[in-house]
């Protein structure tokens, strides 16, 4: 029976050498990780080439595959027919440079013929469709030996094509090509968005757009920028230019970049509709002009997160005839039909405080704070309405005087948005989609705004216009932005385009795998800025034993980085191993995916694979102290190595115990999961999380 | 003795089992790699923290390392004194915001203050400093264990020894420091310059100013921007705006970019001059204004590369009256005293075959087309020269009518250069410095443009201003151009500025490998996208066998790539194996070094690296194979692997025979040598490159 007690590492360091090889050999060839690697890519690369399992991410809502194959070579002709806009062609260029650099065959501009006649892909589309919310996306696809034909009603749904048939190519030694398929693709939303907070930390021009192109692989079709907030006020304003000269550090977009992104996202088929978050959240706007205030607070930006007393002032003129001029401004230079007005998070503090505004209130019968901003949101949206756009806010603007044509944007719950439903109002749902928030694909993906048991009527479904993933920014800047986005937001792309059966947790991860390679086409550095910056901080190219550690431990989840000492603030370097650590912690959730298989079928391979990352895990304390020794940057990660090590070993123990058939009483049980636990405690804001399947591993050893 | 003969590769797979350890165990652990990168990180690892070899690149002129070292950490206090530039201030933004990142302590705004008895690192400049050619750069760097001073007589002085201070930085397990010392320092060339050539393939506007950036932590100070050719009118023209509209496929730099692009550059002390190359490499020109050409040829933007027929018309006003607008428009946009007219490759065809042009050579007693040719430039130089522009060319333009103070370009050989110098003009050198050519960094790392033997008089060398890296287009794009141009570049930065007896090759490499890390700081895609374009190749995250496979072996040096079929074009996709090969293979180069160490010494550690470094060759083929086999655009490495395995078979072999003290016959040594030669064929425009140091193994064993 198993002693839990100081022998226990010792023990289980014999009986893994003594099952499997040698400690002599494990210490000599401390590197068996790349082993493992290699088994997975093989299984990963079968899985690449497999003609039975399509690596489509978002999956079509229909598909028939066929037989045979069309092949991809230099002999490829690309027609358009039909009435199209202009955008079409630079889209069919670019496929056709992705196709060229994938397959290494020279395409050259030879490709594209008008002679419908000698193509053997032809692409058919009925009308120009303008990007606003709601056009037709709708494509049909169909592929045999010899031809692609893809048809669209507006050329926006022929880019969806394009990128379905990139996603379907396939090769083998001889060549590339396509399988035989008929796919008839339409959204199951039509808002479909991805929201950048270039706010907290400025995200520069170049990054936005290739998350642009990111998003236009996986057919979202809204890039929601977050322009203003506490932190920086991020776009040049002429009307009144100290908003970014005194409420950024110099680091905002200017209206001709503005114009640029909005003109690169149409092009792809993505609408650009930008926020400027209001009355709280706007501490930056008073740097450059205090009179927007209602309390007599410092104006500055602020460095740190949370929230913040500066907050406009309802009851003043001055704030409408500013608001009046400068959204006159913003709604010229935004050609989306809607303007995001924020509305969240306003304390209340500075109106509490303010004499006059307590006056005002008491004089128009205005009984709290909320009804001060109802009072405030019809001054907005008069403004708004006026300069021809629709509003919308964040969950707290809703009250039901407003005209129906808003939409809600709920963040705190999908409750909000049931509510505003059941009242007749539109929304787009945040809450859940929140990929600041270090949590797994996997939640983000089962969070369906219209689950099966939704409580909302048929009329009422149809009011939830769809999603987006909301990229608040107090924990990534330029070098993170893309690894915090990618690749989960493939998965939130998938919920909000696939049908709702589409749910398969495990499919979906190994197609997003497969998806997150094909994102660096965009010039995403969410892959390979993960290596530059464990380069920068282990001052060496062998990153190896703190890549072993980072791709087993996660984030902390949630906002509890915040409660970090030191305080995050806007100047905080996020170069720490924190930062590069993953919400999927890759190797973790491919031993639980191992396990879960071993535990159901018991077979050698899964027991080979389950040892040899465990081999890994426990060598990892002793590989990361030679990484750390002479580097003050990383020695809070020992620790964790520390912690991650001495796991491995209990699971090195349990694994045989469990192949051999041996039980454990429940009271040993719960002393295993106690140690876990206690392993299990954040480290540098860092998480294990192979203590879940230890946990698993107890309970198939208890004795029943 | 040795048995050359089908027996080999067994023999030597046996001997090497018997002698390190099991066949078994090599096949079951495929990955030896990792173990020899281990080995050599630790060796880094020592090399990056020992503080009496300093990682500074450009090496400066004058160092005194002292004792003690100061701490930095988050009471840092920097302040500026004396009189500078503006930029100074965001520079020093920069420098804080990399030694927060690297160092992953916050170092906030406070950190930089106006009272000078608070410093802790102090910055005094005497006078701001213009971005012109021959301006001060030198700078006094003192650092002891309470305070960091840093004088310049400009600003930009100042930025250079930012960057030394960014070099010097190091570490322990207690925290970052910078080494007590003192460095006077001051560049040997006033001119070190790096040509983007944005024509060949268009050079998007972030990748050439993280270009700067890169130039800047080495102390170049001159961006050559090649921005015409036959393949693209790269600059938007308002005078002629079919130049860029037809000279181009719409990739061109707008005049805002331009202007931008000019900004960045200045405020890192760095010039940025045009190249406008005429009247041959013109072809894109005349899309838009066919009446600039010679000849009847069909104008067409140039998909091939090569010389083309297309020249300007030296004989027409209508020329001049074009080039006098032209130059009129660029002087104005380019600030930089010089401007590049290029005059390189005339061919003169169109010329030969133009009866009115040759009417007018018989007329004007213009001999042949050089003459023609001295006869253009004379005019073009009267329209710079009015422009208020020096004029600056390539060896071509030479001629001893011009004025002396111009500036020839030597791209053919040192020899022009000094026949220019002789004759009392100015130089710049880029023969030898062509990094497109695939050489190593020690060939162009050697190529003094004044050798200790220099045939020129000492007022003969102050003529040579420098020198310039050449980073030819043909065969790079956006994805591998920072590949292509780093680090390689950083060894020709030391050349121009550090003295000529700092020309230690392997320290060069030691301290260039330290370098190259560091430049990612900057977004340079060096290392990070040869990953992601194995990955892309590889169609899988586990590209480990093509990477050992790569890391072996180098492109064909030179333009032999051009003799491939199908010809490359501008459309050829620049995706394929060849193109992430590197002038520089990192394994061959250490195995070369250690080989070179294991000869002097017979030590057992350089026996066992070199040995593990052959077993990763010897499975090669193997794990090459199964990457390969279901990947059309892998099946042309596959014969590479399969030599290098074969090399390293041999070399297997050989290794225990020259640590047993064994010989061979000069016959056996030459059988050996023909088959190294036959397996060091070049397969897929790439070259073994082992075979060199196996070729000095078979003399060591040779019979003397």
């Amino acid at each position: 029976m198993l002693a839990v007690d100081s022998q226990f590492q010792l023990a289980n360091w014999q009986i893994v050498a003594l099952a499997h090889f040698s400690l002599y050999l494990v210490t000599k060839f401390p590197t068996m990780k790349k082993f493992i690697a290699l088994a997975f890519a093989i299984i990963i690369s079968a899985n690449l080439s497999a003609t039975n399992t399509l690596n489509l991410m978002p999956y079509p809502s229909n598909v028939k595959v066929g037989v045979g194959k069309f092949t991809v070579d230099r002999n490829l002709r690309i027609s358009m027919q039909g009435q199209y806009n202009s955008r079409l062609t630079p889209n069919v260029g670019r496929f056709v440079q992705r196709l060229s650099k994938r397959t290494t065959i020279t395409l050259d501009r030879d490709t594209i013929i008008s002679n419908q006649a000698n193509a053997t892909f032809e692409i058919k589309v009925n009308r120009p469709g303008p990007v606003t919310r709601g056009y037709d996306e709708r494509y049909r696809l169909v592929i045999d030996s010899t031809r692609i034909t893809l048809t669209a009603e507006t050329e926006l749904g022929a880019l969806h094509g394009l990128e379905t048939i990139l996603q379907l190519l396939d090769r083998n030694d001889k060549g590339f090509f396509l399988p035989a398929i008929e796919i008839n693709d339409t959204p199951r939303f039509a808002w479909r968005g991805l929201m950048i907070d270039a706010c907290r930390h400025f995200i520069p021009v170049d990054i936005v757009k290739h998350n642009i192109d990111a998003m236009a692989m996986v057919k979202l079709n809204v890039l929601h920028w977050h322009l203003s907030e506490d932190q920086g006020f991020r776009i040049e304003c002429k009307t009144f230019p100290k908003l970014h000269q005194m409420g950024s550090n110099g680091e905002y977009y200017t209206q001709q970049e503005v114009k640029e992104v909005i003109a690169y996202a149409a092009e792809r088929g993505i609408r650009v509709m930008p926020e400027f978050d209001i009355p709280g959240h706007a501490a930056a706007w008073m740097v450059g002009y205090p009179k927007l205030s209602s309390g007599p607070d410092t104006n500055r930006i602020e460095k740190y997160f949370g929230g913040f007393r500066p907050t406009l002032n309802p009851t003043e003129k001055y704030t409408y005839k500013f608001l009046k001029k400068f959204f006159k401004e913003m709604c010229a230079l935004f050609p989306d039909e809607y303007m995001h007005i924020g509305g969240d998070e306003n304390n209340g503090l500075q109106w509490n405080e303010n004499p006059k505004i307590q006056a005002f209130m008491k004089k128009n019968n205005i009984a709290n704070n909320n009804e001060l901003q109802v009072y405030f949101n019809a001054k907005v949206l008069d403004i708004i309405t006026k300069n021809g756009k629709k509003m919308m806010g964040w969950d707290e603007i809703f009250q039901p005087t407003l005209p129906k044509n808003i939409v809600i944007h709920s963040w705190r719950g999908r409750e909000y948005m049931e509510q505003a439903a059941k009242k007749g109002y539109q929304s787009v749902l945040s809450a859940g989609f929140y990929i600041d928030l270090f949590r797994p694909a996997s939640n983000h993906y089962l969070n369906d705004p219209l689950p099966a048991d939704t409580i909302l009527t048929d009329t009422e479904r149809k009011l939830i216009l769809g999603g987006e993933a909301t990229m608040w920014a107090e924990l990534t800047n330029y070098e993170t932005e893309d690894m915090r986005i990618w690749p989960r937001t493939a998965a939130i792309a998938e919920r909000l385009w696939s049908p709702g059966n589409i749910n398969d947790v495990d499919d979906m991860y190994r197609r997003m795998a497969i998806t997150s390679m094909q994102l660096e086409e965009t010039g995403l550095t969410h892959i390979k800025n993960r290596e530059m910056m464990m380069r920068r901080l282990c001052n060496t190219y062998d990153v190896e034993p703190l890549r072993i550690l980072l791709d087993a431990v996660e984030p902390r989840e949630g906002y509890k980085r915040h409660g970090s000492k030191p305080r995050y603030t806007t100047e905080s370097p996020l170069s720490r191993a924190v930062d590069i650590a993953l919400p999927d912690a890759p190797d973790a959730v491919n031993f639980r995916l191992i396990l879960k298989s071993y535990l159901q079928n018991r077979d050698q391979a899964s027991y080979l694979q389950l040892t040899e990352l465990l081999n890994q895990w426990a060598l990892c304390y002793g590989r990361v102290s030679n990484l750390v020794a002479n580097n003050a940057a990383l020695q809070e990660v020992l620790p964790l190595a520390s912690n991650l090590t001495q796991m491995a070993n209990i699971a090195q123990l349990l694994l045989p115990m469990i192949q051999s058939g041996k039980t454990i009483t429940a009271e040993e049980a719960t002393q295993i999961k106690d140690q876990i636990k206690e392993l299990a405690k954040p480290v540098a804001e860092m998480e294990e999380v192979v203590g879940e399947s230890i946990g698993i591993m107890v309970e198939a050893l208890k004795v029943k």
